[in-house]
């Protein structure tokens, strides 16, 4: 079992499967000093498409080696991200990643329904594994950064995808969280009636393996010492691998108080495409970007 | 300005006001002694409503001298959680804190029309001020605990409140970020056309003197690197004093996250009444019970 983001790190290095990383409008000296960390590592090999000079003159300023990635010349932003989800789809990258394109460009081009990375039918959603080192393990959540008011059934989505994910990293049988202000089921939370429905489905076996209860709050899932304390039995336990977040809303402030406050690194990954796709905010540390791409080897 | 929950005590002890606190159902050994620790440091004195014997008991089990209290006898839960009620309404005591007794019944009794504790036509609401070691001073929350999802009239009174509060500890011109995902409004989101609103009733001066902007996201409101690598102007500027939160299921997760990961300490209370109430949690730790007894006498 994958405890940390560095030992995620050297599981995908011991596989030795060294992915090819297509990066769409690359003349971003963020995007390359962490794409050039990853291809040091040896996790990956790097396509950076964009201007070829301006990639060339950023290298030179960070003292980096061109010489280290294929560059494909393209001087137009909507060209380089369908160009890098091409190559993909094709098979000459197994990873896509956005550089300096618009987030929302990038993803239009993912989710094109002729030359995009969609599964078909899929919904897509973002899972992060956050590593806080007062807490014994990692946590997944989601979803911290696409659907910004799930559904029942984006719901159910969002938790495969994590439970998937949790098994990339040997948790066969996650404990599963789904999150809420207290235990106690409430009319005035639509997340209420979702999770008792995901209860009745977990019963049924929907996602596979796993231990499972909702609505909890966060000490409950994420503290033995609360559970005995308040006094309110749950199979989850305080041990929580999985965090399920009703909304945007309640994920998004919870794992950036995380990050600023509680020394936590993250690496997360867009879920729903055929291969990993990787979009990264400006905001996030150098080691999360690292992370990031080595999470998108892990899955690949 | 009070930066930290220690220094709130401090100030609290300056002001030589000693408070008679009125508790209803007091035979807990939770309650007792973190009234017990408020008694010694000298902040209050303590009128325990409960059964008298077993008040005695749990003092000898602790330790603690009984007769360092005033013990009033009742032997009926409904009737202790109004009879402290009342003390406090009549002016025997300054401030009300519920014990054993149930919290739908304790409110119950705050918000009795004739006899409770409310100011008329207010809203009950929840803020608190926590305390991150990772922040340069005390943060203020609303609404953690009461509102689920509150409305724009809701919200506004909640930011009055916070912003009284902040003005207790000094601080005249409080910078406010209302909470969303992102700093892009979203239609998605109730939450952005209630702050949109909010923004132009602080320009007509709403709020009293302040520095306002959401929606933000919590690296924006309090983190000042992330506003300069995102290049996303805000006078808010990453040093937020109060944080307003769209929902519950959106700050509940958020405080708990960081009393538990990154060392966080708090003092909360209820608000919207004529003289402070306090409702502690079970699963709060004995320093905060300690300072939220603290900040009730700050707010008195």
């Amino acid at each position: 079992m994958i405890r940390t983001l560095d030992q995620m790190v050297e599981r995908v290095l011991l596989s030795k499967r060294r992915q090819q990383i297509a990066v769409a409008w690359a003349q971003d000296a963020n995007v390359i000093s962490a794409i050039h960390k990853a291809v040091k590592y040896g996790l990956v090999d790097a396509i950076l498409i964009g201007r070829t000079s301006e990639i060339k003159n950023i290298c030179r300023k960070n003292g980096i080696d061109p010489s280290l990635f294929s560059i494909v010349e393209s001087d137009n932003e909507t060209e380089a991200a369908s160009r890098a989800i091409k190559m993909t789809r094709e098979g000459d990258a197994g990873i896509a990643m956005k550089g300096l394109v618009g987030t929302d460009m990038f993803l239009k081009a993912v989710m094109d329904k002729k030359n995009g990375l969609m599964i078909p039918g899929a919904v897509l959603s973002y899972v992060c594994a956050i590593e806080i080192p007062a807490y014994h393990k990692l946590l997944f959540i989601t979803d911290t950064a696409v659907i910004p008011v799930p559904s029942l059934e984006q719901k159910v989505e969002m938790l495969k995808y994590a439970v998937e994910m949790a098994g990339r990293f040997g948790i066969d049988k996650p404990r599963i969280a789904l999150v809420s202000a207290t235990e106690k089921p409430s009319r005035h939370f639509s997340s209420s009636s979702d999770y008792s429905e995901m209860l009745k489905m977990a019963e049924e076996g929907e996602f596979h393996d796993c231990i499972i209860d909702g609505p909890l709050d966060i000490f409950l899932a994420c503290d033995r010492k609360s559970v005995a304390v308040k006094g309110v039995p749950t199979p989850v336990n305080g041990d929580a691998d999985i965090l399920l977040f009703p909304s945007l809303e309640s994920s998004n402030p919870f794992y950036k108080g995380l990050m600023l406050f509680a020394g936590g690194e993250l690496a997360g990954l867009i879920r729903g495409t055929e291969k990993p796709v990787i979009v990264m905010s400006r905001s996030e540390s150098e080691m999360s970007k690292f992370y990031c791409i080595a999470l998108s080897c892990l899955m690949a």
